[in-house]
């Protein structure tokens, strides 16, 4: 959809050092980025490219955020975020995600791996990230601990888009995902990944065999070079009440990054033998700062976006978010190493990844007459597909009123969900391909494929999605 | 799955003249049989066929059984049909199935075709096919029409399969569908489908532009080869009320067949302007006679198949049936040129199609320790796929009492077809590989797409799919 890409505004001022940027990462990054960049730059500029070899003078710049205690924020989005880094359109970034259940088996995803190490610190005296959640700092709810869970994703970011405005959509373009590599020199070249089965997944009411309930982590195993394309169970075993630093018990998995003692767990190898699993590298959490409040858990997707768990959202994906604030505000979290639509059992393969992106901003002036016109929804544009995504509530930041945040999750819908998909089809249908209502609902019905996308996020969802080449005929 | 395909039993006996089958037909068809079945015959007998060119003796035959009034029943499933064809395990039968939406637009589905016209004949005294639905033949309830349209499919059938026993497993493979060539010479080399945005669809009482509400019939037409691999859609036009032959004034689309009087409608040509739509011919009803009731309205799917709107069930594709009754009693119906998962509006591209397929009966004795141990619900396999299929009750016709024909219709779900999907999930990787539960339930959640069937036939669907090569290492 490259004529989408023409509103991308300013992206002349350069940027030699990103806070925190790395110098030396940058420098072969944006020659590396010219010849993406290239796509979204005016035929002047294209033609004075041809004439001299070189960099597109002032066309992008590449910024890297590591993940560290101060990169990231946990648990919550915030429009009161002060950016990590502040990005031109047409600007690429790569961000450094951590899987908020890396403490599941921190040898496998922690040890000795220093941005990891800040982030999930917790000693008897204080936690390398102390607030987990967008409840009370004290944490008087449930008294699980600071942000009292009520969110639980590690975002990395926010990254900051200059000139973006409410109105406005941000064109995320999925360049690269990579998993992080395990630093712990015992598991060489291999990076983990957790599964939990936990209390908030589909299953957990519905068992068949004793302990009921129960939940269960699955420890996973993925080449760290990510060329192999499968993953593979390592041990699994169940969770007992784990004492956290400050001497609290959980005992369900009822606050993220809770340190495992692996000596009150029973460690069961060797499951799911000769089972390979296709990995599916991609961000559950990948959206803007929502308007609506100014602390949002982060679980519940909205209309910004965020903990949307489509593994379509990968490398060679592109999203398009409406804009809610000035700044846009990306942050990315939640990085999977694979699902399956629905996340049943409440997570994926929960793995540290590494995303590169680049940010396009459509000016909301630009919008009219092009396909972005009016999108008030994430929408996701593969090589084949165009993917929209409904939740039981659109906007229930909104529409479940004040205490929307705790309403969501009483609320939870597959056919709410199914109505919301399907009014957004209609929309894109109308709008994007000038269809009349009748045309579209018909065109649904036969061609467009629905699917469950997660059932464990509060604000459930189903996707719609319909193939590109249906309107290659015209 | 070709160790599935032992059990065969019974194939000894031969059939030279399957009524009504045509007999040169058969002798062609017996050749091309010959070679698919050898898949399923022992060992001595592919070495004793290897000895000596020709047919496998007394392995196959093929029966061919034409649409027609004596050859269908509409709207419902019926143990007590007596079957218009009966097979052994191993032999192919070739079913015509009519679209019962081809009144829709007769000149293009019906004129010139003896068979579809000898089942859509209607004139002031009587119809080709009285019975209409499982209601009563006298119209009490509604006045519609005899059998009141409770249950719509024209159904091809039911194949009696010789040795068949309840606790039995019916394997189909369909070995070829063809869309049925529009006999009418104004319309040579073309097939036609329609598309009924009906007042049952998920969209109906949600429409944005007037008339509200309101239905819509649109034509689409498919090359009658079958080698392009696309429809467009012809015109559309909103349904008026349409008198039937017996008088009887029909609002909306409240029976089957009702004859369309194009006069009273008005055509919309040019609909769906160079979109072209994938086709997928498949069956929308494909399954068993149910024992838990005599007359089976045919629109809700049930634990022995029926209606289940999963587009995959097309060529290629292997379905496996609890047997129910005995003689199994297969029929097809509902045949669609293309349907998206959830058939959105009430309809696919109803279209008549003729299927292929062979039939392999695997006696309940020989299940023990296979894969099809303990399977009560419908099963589907493709190349590269498991799909378990999910319904609002998995067994609505026990679950909801006496009145569960009428009331399965109050108590459409999502969210519990998603539910009962999971759960057989749960049991096919529990039993057929032999996984712990809790291995099941993590794998489920990384590895198993959930999507939305349909969301318009009584008993709402979610499948669910596995790919086969996660297995491919043990």
């Amino acid at each position: 959809m490259s004529d989408l890409a023409n509103g991308s505004g300013d992206s002349t001022e350069t940027h030699e050092q990103g806070e925190p940027g790395r110098r030396d990462f940058l420098k072969g990054a944006l020659l590396a980025g010219g010849a993406v960049a290239s796509a979204t730059a005016g035929a002047a500029t294209v033609y004075a490219q041809a004439m001299q070899p070189g960099r597109v003078p002032g066309t992008t710049n590449h910024y890297h955020v590591p993940a560290t205690d101060k990169t990231v924020h946990w648990g919550y989005f915030s429009k009161s975020l002060k950016p990590v880094v502040e990005v031109a359109s047409g600007d690429f970034v790569t961000l450094e995600v951590l899987t908020h259940h890396a403490n599941d088996d921190a040898s496998r995803m922690i040890t000795g791996d220093p941005g990891a190490e800040s982030v999930f610190y917790w000693d008897r005296q204080r936690k390398g990230v102390d607030r987990r959640g967008a409840g009370p700092m004290q944490p008087t709810l449930f008294g699980r601990g600071a942000g009292e869970g009520l969110g639980v994703h590690i975002c990395t970011g926010p990254v900051g888009v200059r000139g973006a405005e409410p109105g406005d959509i941000l064109e995320v373009r999925i360049v690269d995902v990579k998993p992080r590599p395990c630093a712990n020199p015992q598991y060489k070249g291999k990076s983990f990944g957790s599964n939990a089965a936990a209390w908030w997944g589909f299953h957990y009411k519905d068992l068949l065999t004793d302990p009921k309930p129960r939940e269960v982590i699955t420890i996973y195993e993925i080449d760290a070079s990510g060329e192999r394309n499968w993953a593979r169970g390592v041990y699994n075993f169940q969770w007992t009440p784990q004492t956290d630093p400050f001497g609290v018990v959980h005992k369900t998995i009822d606050y993220p990054g809770v340190p495992v003692n692996h000596s009150t767990v029973k460690e069961n190898h060797g499951v799911l033998k000769n089972v390979r699993i296709p990995i599916r590298p991609h961000f559950g959490v990948l959206g803007l700062a929502p308007s609506e409040a100014d602390m949002v858990d982060s679980i519940p997707p909205n209309r910004v976006g965020g903990n949307i768990d489509d593994w379509r959202i990968g490398k060679g994906a592109t999203m398009y978010y409406p804009v809610a604030v000035p700044g846009a505000l990306l942050s990315a979290g939640d990085s999977h190493a694979s699902q399956g639509d629905s996340e049943l059992c409440g997570t994926a393969i929960e793995c540290s990844l590494t995303g590169t992106f680049q940010l396009i901003l459509h000016k909301r002036a630009t919008l009219a007459g092009t396909a972005l016109e009016g999108l008030a929804y994430p929408l996701l544009e593969t090589q084949d597909d165009w993917v929209l995504h409904g939740f039981s509530y659109a906007n229930y930041l909104v529409e479940l009123g004040a205490d929307a945040q705790s309403k969501i999750y009483e609320k939870s819908s597959i056919d709410l969900a199914m109505r919301d998909a399907f009014r957004k089809m209609r929309h894109f249908l109308m709008t994007t391909k000038g269809l009349t209502e009748d045309e579209a609902i018909s065109l649904t019905s036969v061609a467009v494929d629905f699917g469950v996308t997660q059932v464990v996020d509060g604000n459930w969802g189903v996707h719609a999605i319909i193939k590109k080449n249906l309107f290659a005929g015209a």
